[in-house]
């Protein structure tokens, strides 16, 4: 049976959700301000439903197909080692829906969060006009709700799942079957959630930077126009984007490692936990998460209440509070844990330490980030020197503290796991992760707090607000921004921590259906080869991602300067810049480039998995994760270092705006740009999918032999491979056929002229 | 005893070096041109001398402090399990005395190459004024020496250790014993080559780009002067760069890789060869070496009488005709070697097919690294179209570009990896190493002509020659370049595979020594920190590298301004520049600068084995060997694009000199040069130099405990760990802190005024 306990992670589910709602209420009933403030606001959030409706469209398609693909090609792990094709359709039923609804409900997060975020900043622009207070309040609480919704459906979904399988199945097949069955579903809705990460963030990084890229290029350097000015036809767009990457994107990507975490510490918790006790130890993770909601929510009030004085400083020492209330909770937790299960003192006051870990690391690597992007510590003020040399000194001083950036995190990530191994094993290393996340909530809402008041900014200039109202919500975007520089580092190292984790889940689960404990010894070539292509993959993934942001910046480029030749009455004012075009530019833009980097996210690793067996596999996930977790760091690090440098002489500093230093630096910043916001941290979301496709297409590769098609000729054989089934790589073959038309079918459709025009006059 | 054909080896390097005196002799009777010419290259050769003899006064202090460690604290490895420290003070000496021998012999090699190399500039720019072939000619002799030399001491000192032990010690100890110490002598030669590489490589390539940004960011941006103007305090410094770079630092490079792949395979011939005929397989190495000097030799006379056609394409035609002539040599050595070892057929055969997996693979990664780089290929020719659109694009695109184009030379290792595995396990992966590597002389050949070229065409541009001649040398300075791509992606795709060598049989040496066999398996914490710590040196030790160019670019820039402002004669051209300073300050911040990059690489390698143990030091090296050729790649590639794509424009596409898109095209070239001449091949030498490090200090760390100090508690206990040898940790803390005292010691001394004005002086 399920301890009653767990009924905690439901009741905090639905406090979750009815949180978010009741803040989307208050949000909802302020007033929306003028006339040109509800318009501004209006095509902001026009084109972000577009663009969602569009993403969602596509998503639908390849959901669906990753859906039949689970269904009816994925033999069952849980039969043995002997794997026939679709002999338990049981799981593969249960595991594909499960997929559909973690889709589904991390569609519903991202729609909630990104529709509240819209309609928020509008109402926090008027709020202003009132007090700082007030519009700190109104975006806060809008900002809120993505967060709430994350961590709301994610424990409904995750403590839903084993409510539902755990009780029916204890009674015909004991309960370690049943808890392990219920784990697998879970990974299903885990992987759900993976998807829809990887598009919203992969999709919405390339979305905002193709228009931030392309306002600042031919609006802002070519034409003169200020930030944010509605002749600029790229500036709605510029807007949307904001919410669009910030928003959905990193709330679709903490919810993605989130569930990652629990996921991976449930499947080690079935192996690592008290004989006769386990199931305490699957639903720990949860009971983590849950307390940390509650403590999430508490944290919320408190910035609330905080947040009178200093904005900033409120959003950083309500995220403080929030870690110091959950370690209180969780040992309240681990406390009542402790009485319920005979001699688990040690093991959980362990298990408790390890969690703390995670929570402080999470908090120190956030540090590290804030110190080598701030303006007033050496690697940015040195960033912003550098630019007095010219372009070139700037991007190489940049690249250079990027790098050096790199060692710190790395170092807490070690140190972490490392402690966190001593006090409880891999499973230690699991919680850890778990203890990492817990604070998610307050996380994503600080984060999405950042686009909604960078939004009120500009509706207060378009509706003309006045300087004073401008220059309070200038102040709330800076505190949005100070808010950002922890979160993203945070982000990383959260994600970093959770694919560690998977990693571990992953070999676990091969050797209970294996009997065989994984070796992935770097001195095995087909190791080593399988590390190599790892590490190759955050490269060629970045790389992918940059490109496209050129490319789309590019036509978006053409498009603008298309409108303004076309319709000079744009530039006087007189005649409205055609928004609708520019966005959908973006839009599809994103999309179709999208596909080759999701192509390789879920194909490479089974590829490496079907070639050279599944503990090459396993280092293939090791060395993504470890080159990844570079990569990750120094573009996020040196994206937000440059961006400062440039605020920093924007403020008057080595001569201000205009001056060739100032040039220097707008390189800087464009060069960090998408570094930043595409590609750096679209990394983590790359690498949680790489993990869960291993994890959920692991019984393929054991069907055809866990040393994989010529895995044996290269190293030692860990395994008493099956005959290879031929059926099977047949099957998989015409899938990747079938997959691979559909796929491009979708990119034709979403190319046709047409098929656009149509899907922008629908949403008209 | 020792088999007589290895005679072929001492015959081999004695031709060698009689030929590279032969060429010396050949170069240094041609005319040296008119008097300005003789002396600009005089100022040319000052520099080249100076920058050598205080990098060497460094170098003999370092040398000597390692030689001090090498011999004392080192307990050696032949001795069995149980190491007591000092007991085998005869391979202790051996070794020590065979790392300064080693050390001599790549100070010697880049001496020779260096000075013939600034004595034939001059020369072969006043063989132009007669015919093009003339001064091809010359030049072209002028760098065989470089490439002869390194050839030649590689297999004089590999040779002739085995000539002197291995009879002497056959006697008492029998062949095995015998061959295995002598390879272990042989280790000692190897390092010693790597020490001075290392210092030679990122200290050249840190030289030649403070005096190259130096002279073009005031020289020619702030005054106008053009390119090679002696007017420019700084010209003569980037003249001598050019040579320090690329003739030393490229030469002591490959001869790292080259005597370390060799090394690397003589290790495990000990173990993988025909049971009663090891001798045979460990000596391969050396004949196959043997045999592709003979080849190169021949190579280089076919180059000499290509050249008259076509400069540029008989470089590289020379070096597809010696990789076929090498082919070929090869197979009648092991015909010959099947006659003198019975039943050995197969096995020679598959290893003879390894050997050329290697070659063809290092010819392929040549070829990928050109595509790249070649302004009539897409990449290079997006990346111009990319500087249309600012500075901004043109560096990200080069980036991403630079990213890409790591994927193709990391699936050629790959390849030739598994195919050198399936034929003969890691022995065979060591030959294809070995088997790329035979070439080297050729390719060293080619490569010091580049930069023998450049200056000629500076010598000629000073000397007057007239716009005919000047013409000419363009040309053959353009065929410099185009062989520069290919040696360019040779040299790392050859470093990478010796490393990967390497780290097989620092794994054998370990089994061999404990009697169990390493387990590197990721899934161990330990291991998983090792490979982790590892993936993040090389972006480390990049951006140490990058930020010393910066700096000392910076301290360059104010001394041109200062001699500007000071003697405003050196602008009307009444007054010479001050030429010395401008090297002095190249030379000393080179110096000073590597003190860092140089403690990281040499440290980090015994700290990671002491703390987590010797498998996790594998994980360590494997980590940093993959990552490092991400980065070396990246940046080699990335810097050979943007500069290229600088001269497309420059050739009069998208508008030409004096645009913005000329002027984005600079910047991307200026980010370029580090990438591309400091940091990206710099990191080969780090992973030989680590590897090789971990090599010689294993039985320090294995003394310790194979575990390391705390590795049992992350993971399974892998080794019966001895005792800790508190001695042996007492006695490291004492060398660390004695080698940090003088390291610092030696820093403080260079910093100097004072005394940098006395070398300074000393050398006039």
């Amino acid at each position: 049976m399920v301890p009653l306990i767990l009924l905690i992670a439901i009741i905090a589910g639905v406090l979750s959700i009815a949180a978010a709602i009741y803040f989307t209420i208050i949000v909802m009933k302020k007033d929306r301000g003028n006339e040109k403030m509800i318009e501004v606001s209006g095509y902001i959030e026009t084109g972000a439903k577009h663009f969602l409706w569009v993403q969602y469209l596509v998503l639908a398609v390849f959901v669906g197909v990753l859906f039949l693909i689970i269904l009816l090609f994925l033999p069952s792990e849980m039969t043995g080692h002997e794997i026939p094709i679709l002999s338990s359709i049981g799981l593969n039923w249960h595991q594909a829906l499960a997929y559909l609804i973690g889709s589904a409900a991390s569609m519903f997060a991202g729609w909630l969060g990104l529709i509240v975020g819209v309609k928020t900043n509008t109402r926090a622009a008027w709020g202003v006009t009132k007090s700082v207070k007030e519009g700190f309040d109104i975006a806060f609480f809008g900002g809120s709700v993505m967060g709430l919704a994350v961590v709301g459906v994610a424990l409904l979904g995750v403590g839903g799942i084993y409510w539902i399988f755990v009780p029916a199945l204890t009674v015909e097949w004991g309960a370690t079957i049943a808890t392990a069955y219920a784990t697998k579903v879970v990974l299903g809705f885990s992987f759900g959630a993976s998807t829809i990460a990887l598009f919203m963030k992969c999709g919405g990084g390339i979305f905002t930077k193709t228009a931030d890229v392309g306002a600042d290029l031919v609006g802002k350097a070519e034409y003169n126009l200020p930030e944010d000015d509605v002749r600029n036809p790229a500036t709605i767009a510029d807007n949307v984007g904001d919410n669009v990457g910030d928003i959905a994107g990193m709330g679709s990507d903490l919810l993605d490692s989130y569930v990652a975490s629990i996921v991976a510490a449930m499947i080690l918790g079935t192996t690592f936990g008290i004989l006769g006790f386990e199931i305490y130890f699957v639903i720990l993770p949860i009971l983590v998460a849950a307390v940390g909601l509650v403590a999430s929510l508490i944290g919320i009030f408190l910035v609330k209440w905080l947040g009178r004085e200093n904005p900033g400083k409120a959003l950083n020492l309500g995220t403080y509070l929030a870690t110091l209330i959950v370690a209180v909770f969780i040992a309240i937790l681990i406390w009542i844990l402790t009485s319920q299960i005979p001699d688990s003192s040690e093991k959980l006051w362990r298990d408790y330490f390890a969690i703390v870990i995670g929570l402080a690391s999470g908090i120190i690597i956030g540090w590290t980030s804030d110190y080598f992007t701030r303006e007033d510590k050496p690697p940015t003020k040195n960033i912003a020197l550098a630019a007095e040399e010219g372009h070139a000194v700037t991007i190489l001083s940049g690249f250079s503290y990027g790098l050096i950036s790199v060692v710190p995190p790395a170092l807490g990530i070690i140190v972490a796991m490392a402690v966190a191994f001593m006090l409880d094993g891999v499973f230690g290393v699991a919680l850890a992760a778990v203890g990492m996340l817990s604070i998610v909530g307050t996380i994503v809402s600080n984060d999405a707090f950042g686009p909604i008041v960078d939004n009120s900014r500009a509706i207060a200039e378009q509706g003309g607000l006045g300087e004073d109202v401008i220059r309070n919500a200038d102040m709330l975007d800076a505190a949005g921004n100070t808010a950002k520089a922890i979160t993203k580092g945070f982000a990383i190292g959260s994600a970093n921590l959770t694919v560690l984790a998977l990693l571990f889940s992953f070999a676990q689960e091969i050797e209970e259906i294996t009997g065989t404990a994984i070796n992935m010894n770097l001195l095995d070539i087909k190791i080593l080869i399988g590390a190599f292509i790892g590490v190759v993959i955050p490269a060629l993934f970045s790389a992918l991602l940059i490109l496209s942001v050129q490319k789309n910046a590019a036509k978006m480029v053409l498009e603008i300067r298309r409108q303004f030749e076309e319709k000079p009455g744009i530039l006087e004012g007189t005649e409205p810049a055609d928004f609708n075009r520019t966005i959908a530019i973006a839009t599809k833009g994103a999309l179709v480039e999208l596909i080759l980097p999701s192509i390789i996210s879920f194909t490479v690793p089974v590829i490496v998995g079907l070639i050279f067996g599944v503990a090459a596999l396993g280092a293939f996930l090791a060395g993504a994760i470890l080159s990844g977790f570079v990569f990750a760091i120094m573009m996020s690090n040196a994206g937000g270092a440059w961006d400062n440098a440039k605020k920093w002489i924007e403020d008057g500093n080595l001569g201000g705006k205009g001056t060739e230093t100032h040039k220097a630096a707008i390189t800087g910043d464009t060069v960090g740009d998408p570094f930043k916001d595409t590609s750096g941290p679209s990394i983590n979301t790359l690498l949680v999918v790489m993990s869960l496709t291993s994890s959920v297409f692991m019984g393929l590769m054991l069907a055809v032999g866990a040393n994989g098609l010529i895995g044996d000729l290269l190293g030692p054989e860990e395994y008493i491979n099956n005959p290879i089934a031929i059926g099977t790589i047949l099957l998989v073959l015409l899938c990747v056929v079938l997959a691979g038309i559909l796929l491009w079918a979708i990119m034709k459709i979403i190319k046709h002229p047409k098929v656009m025009e149509k899907i922008a006059k629908k949403k008209d």
